[in-house]
């Protein structure tokens, strides 16, 4: 409804309201059947007594502006010959292909979902009864006594001072030198990896990853249309001689992809060496690398494992980029991209273009909940859930699955390659028995990976871990069978 | 520091240890002057003996692989001949055209910035000292307790479904009809801008909006290379005639992004009629257009004005982008997106695609505390607050400032005209005074508005507005008769 009549004193107050709403319904700004205000919310808004506006709408019923319906209430039905003001579009031909490339990428419209009382190995989330609600609650009040309503207005693009100055002692420690680098806090580790690739690439750029790698990653790589170089995988990580090879032949690439310290989805770490090898080979052609700290804090090993981004001390041709939402909170959207300082002050301006900045409560509380000394608590805690969950994993996909090879040091998933299968037919007939997990497929960068697939532990019971690899591994027993 | 070594029985863990530092060290993972950790740390880390550590230690240090420094700690001290591994490269030539833009763009890094002490017009957030803290705990703490873990864990891309729910009722009662129509919640009205120029237009399309307006929306058009066709502005809103002109002479226009209800700079008000002639207009051309919900909620006529997507009925040609973010809470970044149900579904894919979902922690207490009853009692308070300071603002600008022409009707700010000046001159002798105000043109499209400033008035106190405006108005007066 419009009401944005000013009454004046020239004439009636009857005559100025009941003219001004014949002409909202001439106008056709009041259309046929929409029903008008009560008369007592119309005398409250027009400040005149209830009374004048009965009669108003008693006259504009009359006139035949408006009839009034018993106990309903007044509706407008003099303009039947208006024409249909709604504009309408096709909006399929206005959507344009970025969006509807994001759209075709985006794997929850488009893979099988768990449902309800499945077995879902599909979700490598963190268990959320690992959270420690109370503890959370508890830095929530605390940063707000100490914050105030500061918290809750404009802050920083490039996030909130006391969380990175956390963030660059904690980054410290892993040998991460600072000096002439600097932190800018985005909305995760994918916002912080949209960011890099919007503000260095151009269509066309070739980048150079793991394959398999992070299908997210892959998607946001798509999405800005670069050429994907997969390298594949070893054991201990990337096949450095394949590396070479593209770099000698090939022409050059703009920029590395790697996610060298707990590997998505292979759980692969990579060896010092091959960090070292990688570093001196980018080293020489002069590309610069982002490393995906994905999950560096789960591994199960008692050894610390070197950023690439330390190896290379005071060099600035590596770019960090860290989460923790992969063990806290992944609610809070929250990540950290480390990099040469005038690198970060121009992604400082994408950031705030995009968005401003990323919340400045959800920084504070999280700031709040690192400095208390909760984050190391609760990754011992999940270090331990989850490593539990990992052993039991490897002891039933022995006594279950026909694999051909096991991937994965511990964390939140293994991957497993089977040869002579298609996972997704595996995974067709799992889900009819109530077994979910996530087809290997998406993580290659070239049609590859057919035979492999994702099982994620973290969410999923010690019993269903077992119920459900007994499914998945007759399943594919049955199928080997018949296709022999 | 690396450590990957996984010890094994097949020689003294003495030997397999000491081998491995040099090696690192030969290698260059270790660097010349890089410390060891110390013999407790390490015994600890290899779960050997301290001892064995001290050992080795000793034995590296005899054979020039290291130093020790009594009390400082052991350091590598043996491959002085190593080339440097740094990977150092000139970020300047690898930073794309779109970042360099952001940047050139970015008025937080080009502005005369505030400084404390200053009086500072420069800002229209909300004034902090309007929030309710207290209210704001008890939401939090309500609904973490009614929601636990679950907010803290991944949500969904298009929101945290209550919100939605509750944006809906709210939407709804503006009269906008949401059939066949959905929402997306985003990192506040930028991103949601962002979000859809990203999703429907290419490089070098036109866009038409009001001139002038919004700085932030100017920068995000011209950082998605869109060309950019401004109308003038009348007291009651767009001139229709200009923009009739501009529809029908030049090709086809793309989109359309207007601030009908509270705009930004001016405050103007788009008038009714207006509303519908735009409307119409839009639907003959058969054009989207975006419109800016801005601060429909502080206007202080009893009015309610009908925001354009309500008067296009059914039809689904209009984009509406709300936020409370200049009402409430800006720190925690909340807007929403209302438009035609297949617009949605792909603006759903490019949201996840970016940063996977706005934070569910602020939207679930962001949700509670609308549902509390709490905004409608907050927006009262704004309104009486904001406009006691605007009404001071006007008469002291009357008692000052030489102004050609005010605009606005009510608000966060006011924005004046003053021919003869330029406003950036005007600045320049105020900020050596203490006072700060933002220039007019950065909101223009074209090379206009030299003559006109913004005041901001949220966070200016009233003592400050008086003793502002006279510094400003005085500056003016002085300008103005040395260039007589």
């Amino acid at each position: 409804m419009i009401f944005d009549l000013k009454l004046n004193n020239d004439s009636p107050k009857k005559i100025q309201i009941e003219n001004y709403i014949k002409k909202l319904i001439e106008d056709g700004i009041l259309q046929n059947g929409e029903k008008l205000p009560s008369t007592r919310e119309m005398s409250l808004m027009l400040k005149v007594s209830r009374n004048t506006i009965i009669n108003v709408y008693d006259s504009l019923s009359e006139s035949g502006f408006t009839s009034t319906m018993q106990g309903t209430g007044t509706f407008v039905s003099g303009n039947e010959s208006l024409p249909y003001l709604g504009n309408s579009l096709a909006w399929t031909s206005l959507i344009n292909s970025y969006a509807k490339k994001a759209e075709a990428l985006d794997i929850v419209k488009h893979e099988a979902r768990s449902k309800r009382g499945m077995i879902s190995f599909d979700s490598i989330s963190p268990n959320k009864n690992l959270f420690d609600l109370d503890e959370f609650k508890r830095d929530f009040l605390n940063i707000l006594s100490l914050e105030g309503n500061n918290i809750l207005n404009y802050g920083y693009a490039k996030g909130y001072k006391p969380l990175i100055d956390y963030l660059k002692k904690y980054i410290g420690d892993k040998g991460i030198d600072l000096n002439n680098k600097d932190i800018l806090i985005t909305n995760g580790f994918t916002e912080g990896f949209d960011i890099v690739l919007s503000s260095i690439t151009k269509s066309g750029d070739k980048i150079i990853c793991e394959n398999p790698t992070h299908n997210t990653a892959i998607k946001l790589m798509k999405l800005h249309d670069l050429k994907i170089l997969g390298i594949p995988m070893e054991n201990d990580g990337i096949d450095i001689s394949k590396l070479e090879e593209e770099l000698k032949n090939s022409e050059q690439a703009k920029l590395a992809y790697f996610i060298p310290s707990y590997h998505n989805p292979t759980g692969i770490v990579m060896s010092p060496q091959k960090r070292l090898d990688v570093l001196k080979l980018f080293n020489t052609y002069k590309i610069p690398i982002i490393e995906d700290g994905f999950n560096e804090e789960l591994r199960y090993s008692n050894s610390n494992i070197t950023p690439i981004a330390a190896l290379n001390h005071s060099g600035n041709g590596v770019i960090y980029i860290g989460s923790f939402s992969k063990i806290l909170f992944p609610g809070l959207r929250i990540g950290w991209v480390v990099a040469d300082k005038e690198l970060i002050y121009y992604l400082e301006s994408v950031k705030r273009s995009r968005n401003i900045h990323t919340s400045f409560l959800d920084q504070a509380v999280f700031y709040e909940y690192l400095k208390a000394g909760n984050f190391n608590k609760y990754v011992k805690r999940a270090k331990k859930y989850y490593k539990e969950k990992y052993e039991l994993a490897i002891k039933y996909a022995n006594m279950y699955i026909p694999y051909t090879k096991i991937y994965g040091e511990g964390g939140l998933h293994i991957f497993i390659q089977v040869n002579g299968i298609n996972s997704r037919d595996i995974l067709k007939e799992c889900y009819k028995k109530g077994v979910i997990f996530t087809p290997g497929d998406i993580f290659y960068t070239d049609e590859k990976g057919s035979n492999t697939f994702r099982l994620g532990l973290s969410r999923v019971s010690k019993k269903d871990i077992k119920d459900g690899f007994k499914i998945i591994g007759d399943t594919i027993k049955d199928f080997l069978m018949r296709s022999v």
